[in-house]
């Protein structure tokens, strides 16, 4: 599996004119390696050259997670002290003669810390922005990967449905999203969630970013639940917008065209189309019904080993789907100090059309 | 607070010759602000000069979290499209004149992303590391950070009993971890937990940084738990070494040995003592015992809002322990492909001495 995405990086790299991609930990990393590290203060770069088997620059205490590698890789391990540090970056990239070279990076990913310690043993290279490159070798979801998502999917639904069987009202946003959380560990989820649940209930689910708080989930509420899983390395997003007893009219309004914009914008997804079109579609049926103003983001993102990578679901983006790209379609209503709605959905573009991983009903749902 | 916080941040810059500093999100931007963002593909900058309102890139769909806040600010939104992204840096950068200045940046954090935005408005800028700067104001906790450093240790203490409980022999590490999460969720630890706990048993075990794996755990295992939570954005980080079944007595004797080296790091911390005291206190222990080849890491490091920060305690480290820091003391014996034992606690620096804020027992325990 590895020496072949090594192969598709190599091609890659000399598609985009760079001789070689300094990775920190990430999906990148471990799409290529199967390596997991955490970003923290002691930095980790992998230094990979087409041609070459690629070096590792890691703290010594994190070694034996080498062992047994299906690929050669060159380890350059530091000890506890960071006065050494430089001198060990500096031999990793000499090793590979990096100096004056085009050395891709992913700029969502290195931080100043990892960038410092490679430029001082390459000051004559330059450092372009290799995310395009990096992204195109992942944007296609092979069948392995999907059927983690479709798992990562059917983790994140059936733990909602648990946690509604403990939903009182009353309880607190945090509460709700606690007992989720449960619920998605005890059906299977790794403990590396994509994301912690957002529960957004009243004025709170106006706030399409808000993390729970300490408000009471109350009658006439709309509560948002943006929820996801993850299974082997691969997550699912979802979002669900649910009525807590009786709601106003407007609201059942708002999630009535929600509901149909978020058809619309699955139905938009297929090969050969432009990801604007799925954005259009969704934010056409809101427009019509007047409330343009409140659908305040892109209608979705790709999904894959991220919360959000490419190909992203905006107006302006004239990228092409593919077969096997995923993302979400995620229209929403936001009404200021009052109340919000939003329904996220999984999509995978099939050979003529697109699949929704998620099937969860999308019809306004009271609970009590 | 954010007031006083932010004069302390004015003098602080002032010492370390700095005109402004650039905080992407992160516990400092927590620590200052209060203002929590998730660390994504859209970029979230606060740029602060003395005797200026702070200025504050961030996405349109995030700025309700201004809303209320006890300070001044001067919001810089952009909409969905990362081509207008670009101008929006340059407008706030140039509103607080910061083109010549040297702003200040956390290595650790800061993104080639945010980086390459804020030098675009700025291009003859330079950008020291203002790490030490910024830790030096988190570094020395108040009593109300202390007081939620307690409530944390005492939720995964709790929570860890509780797990016990449900602990079988022939449990997978994951499935362990899994109800561990589960126990400090309901104890009332907030879902964005410090990491993930780490349950490693027998040769997993002899990894420090071994991530939870499909392992059943076996009698005659020790099982090496490093856990932690996290209340009201503070968090505790503790390791406790159980006997599954009759051990081998090696594996006895080596965890008595990282009991005592715990016990003797434990005791070195005072005010006025240097950080390395710690560490030498704890690894001569260890290193009489001819185990020292077999302790591969520093003794312990700082913790507050994040999971690693200053002070670190390596035997290098000259730095002064002052009332208030807090740090933890990790010491461990790693046997390759056999087994490991490490004993963790939280400590805090008193007037006259330290206090451990965990008091889980720590001798050897077993569990069947």
């Amino acid at each position: 599996m590895s020496a072949t995405r090594f192969d598709k990086l190599a091609a890659s790299l000399r598609n985009s004119g760079l001789d070689t991609v300094a990775l920190n930990p990430g999906p990148t990393l471990v799409y290529l390696t199967g390596l997991h590290f955490h970003l923290m203060e002691r930095p980790v770069v992998l230094l990979f050259s087409p041609g070459q088997a690629p070096a590792i620059v890691l703290p010594e205490l994190e070694t034996q997670k080498l062992v047994g590698l299906p690929f050669e890789i060159t380890a350059f391990p530091y000890g506890e002290n960071p006065a050494d540090w430089n001198n060990v970056f500096k031999s990793a990239v000499q090793s590979l003669g990096l100096d004056g070279k085009a050395i891709g990076v992913e700029t969502l990913r290195m931080r100043l810390l990892e960038y410092g310690y490679v430029k001082s043993g390459a000051p004559d290279a330059n450092f372009p922005d290799a995310s395009a490159a990096l992204s195109a070798l992942r944007i296609r979801k092979d069948a392995g990967e999907i059927e983690n998502m479709r798992k990562a999917v059917k983790v994140a639904q059936n733990a909602l449905e648990a946690a509604l069987k403990n939903f009182k009202v009353g309880m607190t946003e945090k509460e709700f999203a606690s007992e989720l959380t449960v619920q998605l560990l005890r059906g299977g989820s790794e403990p590396e969630m994509p994301f912690s649940p957002i529960v957004s209930g009243g004025l709170n689910g106006a706030n399409p970013h808000a993390s729970p708080s300490d408000r009471p989930i109350v009658q006439g509420d709309l509560l948002v639940i943006d929820w996801g899983a993850t299974v082997n390395a691969y997550i699912s997003d979802l979002t669900r917008t649910f009525a807590v007893g009786d709601l106003e009219l407007e609201y059942r309004k708002i999630h009535e065209i929600v509901q149909e914009a978020n058809a619309a914008g699955r139905a938009a997804g297929k090969p050969g189309v432009p990801c604007a079109n799925v954005d259009i579609a969704a934010r056409t049926v809101i427009d019509k019904s007047g409330y343009g103003q409140y659908f305040t983001h892109r209608t979705g993102h790709g999904i894959g080993m991220e919360g959000h990578e490419e190909p992203y679901m905006r107006g302006d983006n004239m990228q092409l789907l593919e077969e096997g790209m995923a993302y979400t379609v995620e229209p929403g209503i936001y009404l200021p100090g009052r109340n919000g709605v939003r329904i996220e959905d999984d999509m995978v573009v099939t050979k003529d059309g697109s699949e929704s991983l998620s099937d969860m009903p999308r019809e306004i749902r009271v609970i009590r």
